[in-house]
């Protein structure tokens, strides 16, 4: 009998002992990183409200419950009767039932009605039917990519459930090592920005924590071939850990399964279908570009199915000496801070991936309470001595004045943004200038990814602003709902008949005016003098966007026909920064200093040479704590 | 065809433009990091004597010339002829010829008379016979070790060609990697003593840099499981350096082999031959204390047949990418210090391995004179900032009064001594003294290995202090000859003898008084008060030495029949320091400050917590260069 078997003997019989006489258990058995309890009496487990909180607290363990299978009553009896006991108004729109787990899958336009005070309504399912609900959220605009993934999954529950069953025996097999310690080597994004990707690893276990390209140098990617990644083989990795979708930090992901791993992959849910939409457009836009991609599709759905989605703040093992809790960093939806706990109690470090300090209108400012950490690595994006940027007021004025003015003139503003994050802030400003009369109210077209971008964010209301979320889940004020907002999906002919129509605004990817649709709008309206092109993110280096805002006004484009032409741009170009992702240095300063517990160790990564080595000594020399500006291909140790 | 096949056709060609006409090159090929070229024209090839030197220059390769099998006149012809040649002063005292490889290894009292004036003698070999002779000393002192280690060489020849023509391709194969970078990862003796072992690697190769055990602490080896250093297969590793043949540097180097590698092992040949005997050793005491040896004696005599011996000063490939030079450390015999030239100019790291600034009586001082070096790895074993050794002239001064003064009352001198190393410096400190007449002329004995460990010095003279060097050659005067110097091989009898004797100076093993001979002298001799106990090493705590210089008398010991018994210690006890092999904190500080060039950065290790960070200090302080002291299983990148 196998040591994982072993514990699985002796975990059934503690819950034996613990269970009121009258409950049987058929089956105990690990799901990834939760217990699973199947039991014959679903019902009653179900009413001892707090019989499964005492069994997790006292095993230390994350427990699912589920009936036997024998205990499923028929699908079709069951519907009646849950469709009984779910409020109306809940607006439920579809049941799914999956024999192998007992769940039944209610997706529901109101989850919070689903689930009932305290989860009320659902244990009153599980008594009524046997059946085990769980619980998602119809999106209020259809996404394509939470549909498809979704669907995905389904499709794949049974490979999933053995991935899963594989992968929570590994987790809890027996500690082999009685040696300590605690190790980052850096992969990548040191005294860089791009390719980011590290490895934590003891004596027991290895974890990578993104990997990611980096944009702009096609061949620099992390260095997963040193023997410290992926150099003794793929299943030398236990875990991967993805802060955020960002194809800076996830673009390579599949690629490991391209390489052979088969182990999980941590995130949020929304992290987890943003990494889905943009690999498989980072697929595409390679194709396109004539390049030769670096995997398949296959591989996007590879880490799709291998992924385990986490929600802030859930401490979840993930290795035998390992625990990791992924905490809101407030820079795209789903980012992540990853914080790991070490042994028992031997030590803990946190991984900031990127993030924003302060709140945004989109999101709640990066988490930094930690029960414990001694060592934080730190994005230095906005390291430098220089770094700050305009308050984001002044920006939100600045571009209001010049909506209003070009739209005075009869004019249209196109605003290039990048389809996640950014382009919903710009969003969310437009539509309160609307409400409150700040600038007039005109169309707004959405073109590119944006609009799935955002489909996304409304699935996921939980992951915003507090205030936000508020008015999604109670005043059926959903922002992103608002009348003026239009998909443009009619291609060629919508644009033209925008064009041809009065004053709009349009955000359109992509961000840099790389390609995309963007360059379909320069066509239309990059003639019309009375409109203007407002750049509201950074434009790299050796990008059109770059050198539009430096005073190019003649274009090369595509026409539709694909033959090469010039147009010149008439419109007015403006800048107005500010509506960053990233804190910049004094919000960086801020986070560290308001750190509780403030770390012994930081670890600045993420940032050009000069960023990250300014910001090291400025923390160095601000609160007297020991920190890097590590290369690649180092390893610091710990403990 | 292979690429190193094609690069060989290549080399052939442009040998073939070089060599004078009439000149037949029959095959080249590599074996190990040597270019073999083997012609039918050896006797032209040796009458043109700037030839070789020529085409190694042009091709950067270290050449031999071999005569083509067909050009090699009969053994017994040759002996006759070579004998004829060679001056009858030479005291030839073998001829041993080797078919595969053309070679007639002369082993000669004089290889000096042997080599003739620039090699002259030898071009004569070749010219009359084809054969192309090796010249190796005859140890003026027998050393079982040096003849066991060369008969099995012999023995092995065959199969050592195959490793070596194996070795040559491997080193010469094409680089694989666009990328360019220089690590350094620590795998043992950081902040501690013991154990040492670190990996040099790039994106083409991974050396390993000793591997030794922790005296003292059975379970800390080095961490060779990690991925950087064998976890990927020890296949993975190119190459192993070994610095110098003590424990705490060679003693797991056969466990390599054990774990499957298959590489080169470059040392110096004493270094070689040591290793040999005290591995053997190291084997011999795990067994004797009921221990299970780490590996078997089996492996041992792999690591020899794996060792390609290095001179100081040859420049050696040893990867595509990486050339090796070792330079003298003046440490023990056959020590050095490990230069890397990486790339073609890219980088240079040299490790000291472990170093005695100032010259001794056994050898010269450290070298620190190096083309280039960014990167110093630096012993720092007293590197404390109170680690000041006494001056040896003071030592001295002091050994020979104590040892004047016992034998003036007629007792005995018996010194606990290391073999290697500590006990020819005393040996020579002694042979001096009694010549100039500063102590009586009284025969001292050696017993257990030191007469061994003699041996291989006497072997080796061209590694010894220059005049030493120069006595042993010219004059005739080898010291370790004098005849006050007695092997103890007769066993209790023969120590039974000597305690029942006069006056006399006992060198005997253990150094630390941990087993061994010396117990068996404190049996004989413990108990005369008129003698004296004279510690000239480093107690450890917790060694019967380190007690009996805190004043013990009752010692327990065995008798000859295994039994338990405590024995009264009536001698005078007495302690000398001053005979370190290793540099102090002057002679570390001194070695740094007159380096040419002075390297970057200096890495501190193999030296307690404090020791390594008081020299890291205070290099960083005193030349402003970058310092650290490294933890265990960390990586450093330096391109």
């Amino acid at each position: 009998m196998s040591q994982v078997d072993k514990q699985l003997d002796d975990i059934r019989a503690e819950i034996e002992q613990e269970v009121p006489s009258g409950i049987s258990i058929t089956e105990v058995a690990y799901e990834g990183p939760e217990l699973v309890v199947y039991t014959r009496d679903p019902k009653t487990f179900a009413s001892n409200g707090d019989l499964i909180r005492r069994l997790a607290s006292k095993l230390r363990k994350r427990i699912t419950v589920r009936p036997d299978p024998s205990e499923l009553s028929e699908p079709s009896d069951a519907k009646a009767t849950i469709e009984n006991i779910i409020p109306e108004d809940a607006g439920v729109t579809d049941l799914d039932f999956h024999h192998d787990t007992g769940e039944v899958v209610v997706e529901a336009q109101k989850p919070g009605m689903v689930i009932g005070r305290h989860g009320s309504t659902l244990r009153e399912i599980t008594q009524e039917v046997g059946w085990t609900p769980e619980v998602v959220r119809t999106p209020p605009i259809e996404s394509s990519t939470v549909k498809n993934v979704r669907n995905f999954l389904k499709q794949e529950r049974d490979d999933r459930r053995d991935i899963l069953e594989r992968i929570g025996r590994q987790i809890h097999r027996e500690e082999m090592s009685d040696d300590e310690w605690v190790r980052i080597t850096t992969l990548g994004c040191c005294r860089e920005v791009g390719r980011a990707a590290f490895i934590l690893s003891t004596p027991e276990t290895r974890v990578l924590i993104d990997c990611g390209d980096k944009p702009g140098a096609e061949d620099e990617v992390p260095y997963l071939q040193v023997p410290e990644a992926l150099g003794s083989g793929p299943s030398s990795l236990d875990a991967v850990v993805l802060t955020h979708a960002h194809l800076d930090h996830s673009a390579l992901i599949p690629l490991l399964f391209k390489y052979g791993y088969d182990g999980p992959i941590y995130c949020t849910e929304p992290t987890r279908d943003l990494m889905g939409l943009l690999t498989l457009d980072y697929l595409d836009v390679a194709s396109k570009e004539g390049r030769t991609p670096p995997y398949e599709s296959e591989m996007v759905r590879e880490a799709i199915k291998h992924t385990i989605p986490l929600e802030y703040g859930d401490v979840t093992d993930i290795a035998p000496d390992i625990k990791l809790t992924l905490h809101n960093s407030g820079h795209i939806l789903g980012s992540a801070i990853s914080h790991f706990h070490i042994g028992d109690g031997l030590y803990n470090v946190a991984f900031s991936g990127d993030i924003h300090y302060d709140d945004t209108r989109l999101f709640n400012g990066a988490v930094n309470e930690f029960p414990r950490v001694e060592t934080l690595v730190l994005e230095s994006t906005y390291g430098g001595r220089n770094d700050y940027q305009t308050d984001q007021a002044d920006s939100e004025r600045k571009l209001k004045e010049v909506i209003s003015d070009t739209i005075e003139r009869d004019g249209k503003v196109l605003i290039p943004a990048f389809a996640v994050g950014r382009s919903q802030e710009i969003m969310l400003v437009l539509e309160e200038a609307m409400r409150e009369g700040d600038i007039p109210e005109v169309p707004v077209h959405l073109d590119g990814m944006i609009w799935e971008a955002t489909a996304i964010h409304t699935t996921y209301p939980e992951y915003l602003r507090d205030d936000l979320r508020d008015r999604i889940f109670h005043d059926d004020q959903n922002p992103f709902l608002a009348d003026q907002f239009n998909h443009i999906d009619g291609g060629e002919e919508e644009r033209q008949e925008v064009a041809d129509g009065g004053p709009c605004i349009v955000l359109s990817t992509s961000g840099m005016v790389e390609g995309g649709p963007i360059m379909s709008w320069l066509r239309h309206v990059g003639g019309q003098d009375e409109g203007t092109m407002v750049f509201v993110g950074y434009q790299a280096q050796g990008t059109m966007g770059r050198r539009i805002q430096n005073g190019w006004d003649e274009i090369p484009v595509n026409d539709g026909g694909g033959r090469a032409d010039t147009l010149s741009l008439n419109m007015d170009v403006e800048t107005v920064d500010g509506f960053s992702g990233h804190a910049d240095r004094q919000g960086l300063e801020n986070f560290v200093r308001t750190m509780n517990p403030r770390p012994e160790k930081v670890l600045c990564v993420h940032g050009d040479e000069s960023s990250t080595q300014d910001l090291s000594s400025a923390l160095y020399h601000e609160f007297n704590m020991r920190t890097f500006a590590p290369k690649n291909l180092e390893t610091f140790r710990f403990v």
